[in-house]
């Protein structure tokens, strides 16, 4: 496997593997893997003749009084965990790489970044959009990997690649969560035992909301009204977002139809954890 | 020469090309072409294997008391002219075709584009880089060429595909002028004969700038009075800015040396004409 530093190095990397004929498939991620990520590069393995992903903790997309700093990182370990599902290559700049003195340049796309994490985390997507730019322009994916854990952050991208006709697909694999139904995520590192078993209320809360929809239930306000109900009941728990929007656009809907996202972002302690169902009501 | 209407009749031309190993030189246009597109087009040929050229007036550039409207049009002659000079292809798409119902996604450059033409167009230049980027996806040029006599618009692209990490390299051709001295433009057929006489201004007020540098005088504020006082002696014309700023960066500069950019837009009766000179002092 392959470790690329520079994105002169990756560029000459990719430039082999294009004239080489061979497609290439892409996972952006932040590092710090778990079994989500591996799930995206296993997928990506199968599909694809070249794999790739990039591990950069992108300064951009967080806040002032964001994790930044704390985010976890161990490149050692992540490139071992690379390797074993068959990696051809990790991309893994440093911030001054990415972003030299002067850097300037930002994407926005407009809308949907206005809802659920955007809201919360002001700029946040601005810094996703503006990365994944830069690391789609240097690796020149046929197919990129984003899982569904971060529902609003693929449909940004997508609606990005739409916009912009950029040259390749966007795919979306499945959350990968714990025995217990957690959805896996870096920050989970985060929690003490306590917390540990609290955040489950995120996953509880999504299942409540899908049985009510199962059983009948079309307004929102009393499903959501459900899910704050039992969020509150956990004392470590203080919700961030509770919503349901339509899927791709993410408007405001009252009567739930059609393709919906449920989603969450609730601190557990000081960890903010997010996640979310995609249903077809 | 072929003509490509929609932008899945140009990626798919664009395949053919790319598979077959050619290189690609682009020309992006608004149309209406003069001496100056056909320079551009000229370097292309000589430079590439294929030769594109778009032909789109580009609305989201545009403010809303700007002459988006009587921007003039004439396909059919502007083909004639592509084709004469070796053109392959011209990329003529509509305004829906590019920016379709919900488009929501736009490119920022910041900083330089706070100075000049972006002051008195705000949303000029982020309606330029977001059309730019969009052509540069849809044509995946190995370079793009644009005249100098859109100064400020080359440094922004330039440096948006720098910050972006885009695959190409983007070319300055020198502007094209008149006989007598007036830059190539569109715009000129607004002009009636008296302000066509009256723009000379623009061009005797950048010569008399060089002169005076090349005198040796260094003090910005000395040579923009003096150009300034030439053009209020022109009664048809009205100053929008004339500034002198560092090269690629636009900073403010007092002391005129290095590489500078000598820049200026002017109304001449209702018509906005811009045009400048870069020199090494």
């Amino acid at each position: 496997m392959r470790l690329l530093k520079t994105i002169e190095e990756a560029k000459a990397y990719i430039k082999e593997v294009k004239t080489a004929g061979r497609s290439v498939g892409f996972v952006p991620t932040m590092g710090y893997l778990h079994e989500g990520h591996l799930q995206l590069m296993k997928v990506a393995r199968r599909e694809c003749d070249t794999v790739i992903i990039s591990i950069f903790v992108n300064p951009i997309q967080f806040g002032v009084n964001e994790d930044y700093d704390k985010y976890p990182r161990d490149l050692t370990r992540d490139c071992e965990l690379a390797a074993s599902v068959g990696v051809d290559a990790v991309f893994a700049p440093t911030a001054a790489e990415m972003y030299p003195s002067g850097y300037a340049t930002f994407l926005e796309v407009e809308g949907l970044t206005e809802k659920l994490c955007g809201l919360s985390r002001p700029g946040h997507f601005r810094g996703v959009t503006t990365v994944v730019t830069k690391l789609f322009n240097i690796v020149q994916p046929d197919i990129a990997y984003f899982g569904q854990k971060d529902a609003q952050q693929v449909l940004v991208i997508k609606k990005m690649v739409a916009d912009l006709n950029m040259n390749l697909t966007v795919k979306t694999v499945e959350t990968v969560r714990e025995a217990d139904g957690l959805a896996m995520s870096s920050r989970n590192t985060y929690l003490n035992k306590e917390e540990r078993q609290a955040a489950l209320v995120l996953y509880k809360s999504l299942q409540k909301a899908r049985d009510m929809i199962r059983a009948g239930e079309r307004q929102k306000s009393r499903v959501i009204a459900a899910m704050e109900a039992l969020i509150k009941a956990e004392p470590l728990a203080r919700i961030d977002y509770v919503d349901i929007l339509s899927i791709p656009d993410l408007r405001d809907i009252e009567e739930l139809k059609g393709e919906i996202l449920i989603a969450l972002a609730v601190y557990i302690g000081n960890t903010r954890l997010i996640d979310n169902f995609m249903l077809e009501v």
